[in-house]
């Protein structure tokens, strides 16, 4: 298994250094990777490392997916959706879906023919999934969807939207439901990319849904209503994943500066020769060390089952805080190259401000923690 | 005197709301503000405010460059350079001009004709001014200049640009000269506008200089070799001018983070409703209130003369650091719209991030503070 | 009027120097300062300063309060009283007492023949005022006192404590005043003074009512009932000493420190010599600055009378919790020293931390400032 | 071996529940444990229980170590220095000490029968530790030892002190050694316990030597002029130490603040009901979650001999800041009780404050780690 891990990390990371490295800025100009960045990635294996080999996955573990999180944060990319698609809309299939579901996307998925997304938030609700309005009401076979989402990940690449909708629109969380949608089926539309202040390479867009019909086959498992415990449980994994390309945006942070402060000088002598930066640069080194044992303790747990709600919703907060936190020093390291769009290091400072908001802010973070917090006797 | 200031603050604001905000998205598109918003400020009389009226100024004191400032920050701008061009390009004429240059160069700089730059920081040196190594070599009548500058605000638009040089490239501080080079001086070359991570509006440069052929008289003043004594006393009001923007910004992120959390609901009622939102604003309001006060009386002490070095240090570290934490806690208050660069919070979250870099590094400025401390008896 | 703050800071710095710096010691070993200070200060005209010359005060305003609470601070002592007996308790009597009450009291109080003592909080209440129990039941031309208070400053040398009772037990707020309860009075008890962790020389207590029995006439003004908004309406000036006192103890503490970093020496050199220690310096002292700006103008606002309720609120909560990090550094700066009772940085340490706590938490100020921010149109 | 730690847990929680937590305050009262506590610890076999066998130790890993530093900050007591005693200094006579030393001394040590003490700091020196000045110069089969220690835990009580010495004065680090002082040869005096503020049950003392002579055989080990590296290669398991202190610390803190917030009632509900101190709590559980991953990854480390300089500086600095981080929260959650030297929270926030210092300040930690950083190629 190791030796497997190990092998993985390799090709990862030959591939994120050939394929990714040198498109960073193509990606950004496009607000979007190249659609053939995904198919490349799928042949060679890197798409559903963790989905099982039966439906074309790479049969692996969190553990591998981690692998391909981590390096592609190595090359300071934040535009490849590829943790989104392999590590959360797949699981939502892999867990839920009905076996012809599976078998209907999840090998494409793996192949990189299908780019997949999920929507969850509307423009009115953020972080209160209980109050969407995105409904698909039944019609004979078939659901009609209508509603529109925002700040979806491979919403403008996506050929498959995974929708988080009222099939009972009564009710809160309990008239939930997951359903499928194909990009290719009338009444949907994409809204514009957004311009956001970071992940500019990410193709974060507003979907649409006027009348979209579906087959009634196409809500997620078989029946209706379940759809808020699905995400409830599938969140989990989802914030593991930005707490871990946080810790790995630290790493990467640290690598640039060290190199960045041994060779500017000022003064007459390197910048690494002032106290100010050897301390610094020994506060970031540390808390790239504290996060990173922290994040390895939870995949380990993860991976064993056993890592609870509250734990993940720990390292999700406090991961993205302390990475803005660290990536704002190394940004003040860099002088006025750390303004500067081409630096990594100020693409890295934008890129992680959004992390403390997705996936659940950190003030839900800090809800979910209150709540678990037992009771003393 | 009051009138006056109030007088000019309705003018300044209605210039703000009328030709600046409708503009903002279109000068983040197009890298630079509308040239004719310099013409338009100048038949106002809102350029060159504090300089004296018989160059074509306003008259006025710092205090009314300050009005300026704060109602640009008002409405979210930090694409117009104006603070640079009135506040500090002209300064340097006003204070060390020749009658001569003076007559030339101020009248046109009010008129908003002639846009001012000037050019301190290279490619190499950073905040270490006395290793420039540009250099303007006296050839008979005329100088030649050659070298190379970055960041240089206003950089693309500028008529003329304020040089800081070396006219005696064997010394440090003592060899350095500014120079007036007028940017359709053969040589004279722009670099492409930079791609900062915020500020993105205004046309940051790079700045070549290639046997640069200007007569002697455009030396700033009479005698060689005094620039870097001409930079370290023009450097207070510069570094003022951009903690008063600091503090200014921080009193924007206020009014649209108060506005937004009472408009916006989440979990059925409006955000602010909720404790943590509250003491969030509550904490951002208080830091914005002190920020006021001390930088009210750093004002007023430079108006009076007596607002020294150190103090104008303090005001610019400090002012921009908390400026960075408030917009910060806004961004947070506002979720994922925080993070959308069609939010003004957005923008002032990106384009503060360089006020601790320019102007003198923060690093710097503890530097110049710890110098500056009374050694006990 | 300038002069005579002068001559009172003459006066006061060397009261502070002879009278209470070479005792501090032994006050904290005693758990309360000499009975005697008192009075030496009352001969010399040092207390009541801004009670009106015909109860025997010096005529003054918050200004001269405020020279000698500075001068406190300066030799750094935390156990002396008197801003709460001058600058408090004093002042309910001014506002509030009747004239036969004034001349009973002020006079005395002025003299240092009384100590005065304010007791609000109750062991189970905290901030909470309207929830106090202890009550005040009329009976005939008495009022009989039951209940408990606790956190009481000066409560072991008060001759006369004002009390916040309910006279009025079934309402809130509403059924709150205060009376005077002179400590020779049947069934008044003190319990034990405090151990705390900080300011160990005040002697903060317990007191205990058991069926206390006092003339009606001891009511504060006429009028049952009034308490509650007679509190809100003295504790701005309470919490505008809190705050002066932690800008003040601040700038003891830089002082203290910037000694104590140019004597002492590490590897061979001032520790001062190192660039963290200058740096740390320079923040220091900007902090301090900055909060000597924001205090000089609320307390000016104050004697104006135009310093509103959030605004102190701001300051007791934002000069409390920077003047505990500007500390903690300081103390920092010491080393083991630091740690060590008899550094005066030490003390400054265990003293400032309860700032953040009495007078109304700083969550209580939060309370405060959120609730009168205006909702915007 | 799990089952042993168990076993361990399980009577080290009784012994600090019935021995130690019943007479903190008794212990600060004469600011130190009762002597007999070491004796009943030693007759347990609590004590020197990571020591071999052979000579009366418990024949365990710094994991035995670890579960009594653990259940001693569990009753918040940092008065017994039996951490310094068994994991400190029995460690340098178990690494460096001859056949004859080690017989001598650790089956006593072992008992609780000898007290032991490590002496380094100086007052003049603080971290440097190659400046000391107390010498042992050789004269025939003895050295006379002459100088002066400060802040020596277990100063007041020790039988016997490790003392750094220089053994040859004209050198620096290489004339360091380690001497084995017994407390009662002529000559060495105890000054007063000093009053810190906090860790008040502790004897922390300043040590004279005055001509105390000893025999050569004293020299721990064999050779002259080794204990700089002997010191320096034993500084690791006390910053150990040191950090997982503060890790229980926090976690104590936790425990004590999440039942007070949920007894405590403040404007008629519990605290833990205010959604500022679910969020602080929240923070607060985290944080001690995230130090306690990173300390356990040390101590496996550490058990395993791979814990490198750097990483235990990270672990010290790091925690240790943090801790009082957490603390400072958890005092604030208690208000004014926060402050009351009775409750254990008060006493954990003066007793963290040293943390930063001792052992090597955070400054020095920084520098270590900062040396350790890899100069990139």
């Amino acid at each position: 298994m190791d030796q497997d891990l190990e092998d993985l990390r390799d090709l990862a990371r030959t591939f994120c250094e050939k394929e990714i490295k040198p498109n960073i800025e193509s990606y950004i100009a496009n607000k979007q990777v190249d659609r053939d960045l995904w198919t490349k990635a799928g042949e060679l294996g890197l798409l559903c490392l963790s989905v099982p080999e039966e439906y074309g996955g790479g049969g692996g573990t969190f553990a591998h997916e981690a692998v391909l999180i981590e390096e592609q944060a190595r090359v300071g990319d934040s535009s490849w959706g590829a943790p989104l698609h392999s590590g959360i809309v797949a699981h939502y299939l892999v867990a839920y879906g009905t076996e012809e579901q599976k078998q209907e996307w999840l090998p494409k998925m793996a192949s990189g023919e299908v780019v997949a997304a999920v929507a969850m938030t509307e423009p009115g609700t953020g972080s209160d999934l209980q109050s969407i309005t995105t409904k698909a009401i039944r019609d004979g076979d078939d659901y009609v969807v209508n509603g529109a989402k925002t700040f979806i990940t491979n919403g403008n690449q996506a050929d498959m939207v995974l929708v988080a909708v009222k099939t009972d629109p009564e009710e809160k969380g309990a008239g939930i439901s997951l359903v499928i949608v194909p990009t290719d089926t009338p009444g949907f539309r994409r809204g514009r990319v957004l311009n956001k202040i970071g992940m500019k390479g990410q193709d974060t867009c507003e979907l649409f849904f006027d009348d979209v019909r579906i087959p009634a086959t196409n809500l997620l498992g078989t029946t209706e209503g379940e759809g808020f415990v699905q995400l409830m449980l599938q969140l989990p994994q989802e914030r593991l994943i930005v707490a871990l390309g946080c810790v790995a945006a630290m790493e990467f942070a640290y690598e640039e500066t060290i190199s960045y402060v041994h060779t500017r000088t000022a003064f007459g002598r390197p910048v690494f020769g002032f106290q100010n930066t050897k301390f610094t640069m020994a506060e970031v080194a540390t808390e790239a060390r504290v996060a990173r044992s922290f994040i390895d303790e939870c995949i380990e747990l993860h991976i064993k089952g056993e890592l609870d709600i509250p734990t993940v919703a720990m390292a999700k907060y406090w991961c993205s805080e302390r990475a803005m936190k660290v990536v704002d020093k190394c940004v003040q390291m860099h002088g006025g190259y750390g303004y500067m769009e081409e630096y990594p290091i100020a693409r890295a400072f934008t890129d992680l401000r959004v992390q403390q908001i997705y996936a659940g802010t950190t003030e839900i973070m800090k809800e979910i923690i209150s709540r678990s917090l037992p009771v003393p006797a």
